[in-house]
């Protein structure tokens, strides 16, 4: 069955690479109307998942990420419409030259063609992924989690209508209905037909692909994200981002787990640190050398363990340690980081140069939070995941992501000699 | 073993990511200098890789792809010479922004990391490969075939020295020197350490790679390369691009495989064609409907058989078959090709940028020979390999292609709200 759906897929991708943007962007207006004209019989099919999802006992936080409601329908074909605003990576052409043999080169983007997209429960990726996917030109095939299974059949059913009231193949978006594990396992194996494999999950689905899969696999999304705070800053202003990099939205990815204070300032710093997390909430787990100056504030503190520095938190909690400079933040940093967010707070541009150039994550950061690594926040319009290795595309993904290029080479009957 | 290595080449790689550009070029001076000066101990040891493959009756061709001589070595160390004068793409800063938030954003060009690479028995490889890496700020694990063991590992002997005469650590260049075969497989799973793969070799390395490696893969190299003869072309200019894409260098993977010829010339095409290609040498494997027609001129002609037109010929031999239309042409390629390099020979300006839009290849040409797909006559200064998939690099991979990106925001004690 899955074969028949990726050579469908590969099919359907030929006629979205030459649509023009302009048709691409009235197809995407249809699925944003019909999602919206026909919000009834979705809200009807996300009824049947939390009916189930609430007899297995799924805890609230859980089903309030499963539950459509027609605001939140409305929001997402919002959404939709948005997309048609940005701006279509796909004829870009990003370089090119005349060269001395007399072939007149260019390098053109275009589209991946076919994306297989594997996620959890959230309702709306669903939508949100088949629309950057239109955009930009691209067939996908989507494996949605088995909480969602009546919402994302009602949802792909609209979009496949509004594809064919378009004069395009239903085949452009398709869902593995099936609950069948083993479904993934031959998804991931499909290299005939499929170009890029994201995983938008938990660190067990991207370690699945990375080790099953033979399409190229973008992982990402698990952050141990850092901040260093050196010997010359601000503490008000330092204390502050630290704040926001852990209370803004604790279970975020950019969100801060381990804070690195240089030794020299720990005296007055730790203090007053601890009376700041204590304020909102925040735990301290603290090394032997921070926790004496820790507890002269007011904030829980606690010793950390060894594994607490390779996990993320997701919660009010925050590793603080003390270093004797910055090569051994650096080096905490190698050790334990997942070259996702890290900061440096500092009033010495050669150190944030230093760091800037030494940190090898995504996002480096200085005198500012690690939330900011973010599609939207960065000005990309959309994001499609975060990447959290280095080919294709690293940190926020863009539009451009979901693209490749060509080479372009015209002659005059040319040969080479 | 291995994971000594690995963990070695991820620290020599933080000391190679922020040299600057001159010490770069220093280090690869020193090292063509000694490849030179020493000249003699990697001769000796080549004399010994040679003396064991004729032992074990190594064809002549692959003996003289395994030999070196003092002028080849020299060769060699003047194209290390030549990496000195390419431009360094690391630092290089490839867009930017400040954001309202008020985020000062760049994204800069950093190095990979390590790169491993798997090649089979050219001697130059190891240098080449090594160079490349260290002008990029890259650490290389080597893994070259058995066949040239003594040579690989006198040339790593001295790039290392020549390393550590310039204060630098020697696993920057390693090279895996025992044949077991188990290594390979281990190598492929050193994620930890290893950011990115290229294999170098036939397509039963690059599908082990595939399928086995748990680190990012750069496939390539395979190509059935085809030539879309339309009803519109100057039959002496078709012929001249086609036997240049044919015999230039049959054994290249951009060389032309199958020829598709527009049946409307059929009639005055083929018979033109076959009396080319007599004079020429090729053997012509012929579908049904060609055969009559390339019979009538002096080419020897053999029947077409279904695999042909899924492999690579690698020698004067080139399938032709009729197709009714440009769509056929193109459905022809989607289902025999390989992504690699195809042509289009037409005076019709429409159906040329149909071509270049529908087919999905790394390079595509309008008038031009196939053989134009490398890093060389593309003015990329230098070939790292060619990439048939679509992620990160696309075609022939030039110096940036040992790059990846790195994300910096610098804020004035910025949150984000």
């Amino acid at each position: 069955m899955l074969e028949q759906m990726g050579k469908a897929a590969k099919q359907a991708s030929w006629q979205l690479a030459v649509l023009s943007t302009a048709k691409k962007n009235q197809v995407l207006a249809v699925m944003a109307d019909m999602l919206e004209a026909r919000s009834e019989e979705i809200l009807q099919a996300n009824e049947q998942d939390m009916a189930q999802a609430r007899a297995t006992g799924m805890s609230e936080a859980l089903l309030d990420r499963l539950l459509l409601t027609p605001a939140r329908l409305a929001a997402i074909a919002n959404d939709v419409r948005q997309v048609c605003r940005l701006s279509d990576p796909v004829g870009h052409v990003l370089d090119g030259n005349l060269l001395d043999s007399g072939l007149k080169l260019e390098r053109r983007r275009v589209p991946l063609g076919v994306i297989g997209v594997i996620y959890e429960a959230r309702p709306n990726v669903t939508i949100d992924v088949a629309s950057l996917c239109l955009k930009t030109g691209n067939a996908v095939i989507l494996r949605g989690g088995k909480e969602t299974h009546h919402t994302n059949q009602a949802t792909v059913k609209v979009i496949q209508q509004a594809l064919e009231q378009c004069g395009l193949p239903a085949a452009a978006v398709q869902a593995i209905e099936s609950p069948d594990r083993e479904l993934v396992n031959e998804l991931l194996r499909m290299d005939r037909y499929v170009d890029m494999l994201i995983p938008r999950g938990g660190a067990g689905l991207h370690k699945l692909c990375r080790e099953q899969s033979t399409i190229p696999v973008i992982t990402g999304g698990i952050g141990v994200c850092h901040i260093y705070v050196d010997d010359s800053v601000d503490y008000d202003k330092a204390l502050t981002v630290i704040e926001n990099a852990k209370i803004q939205r604790p279970s975020a990815c950019n969100s801060v787990e381990t804070l690195l204070v240089n030794r020299t300032i720990a005296n007055s710093f730790l203090p007053a640190l601890s009376a700041r997390m204590a304020a909102v909430g925040v735990t301290l787990h603290a090394s032997d050398n921070a926790m004496p100056l820790l507890q002269e504030g007011s904030a829980k503190v606690v010793a950390v363990a060894a594994k607490d520095y390779d996990d993320e938190w997701l919660s009010l909690d925050l590793n603080v340690t003390l270093v004797d400079d910055i090569d051994q933040a650096i080096d905490h940093i190698r050790t334990h980081g997942t070259s996702h967010s890290d900061a440096i707070l500092t009033r010495s541009l050669s150190n944030a140069e230093y760091f800037v150039r030494a940190v090898d994550s995504s996002a480096v950061y200085v005198n500012a939070s690690t939330r900011f690594t973010d599609g939207g926040q960065f000005g990309l319009g959309a994001e499609v995941a975060v990447s959290t290795q280095k080919l294709h595309a690293r940190g926020p993904m863009g539009l451009d992501a979901l693209t490749t290029y060509k080479w372009i080479g015209y002659g005059d009957d040319l040969v080479r000699s």
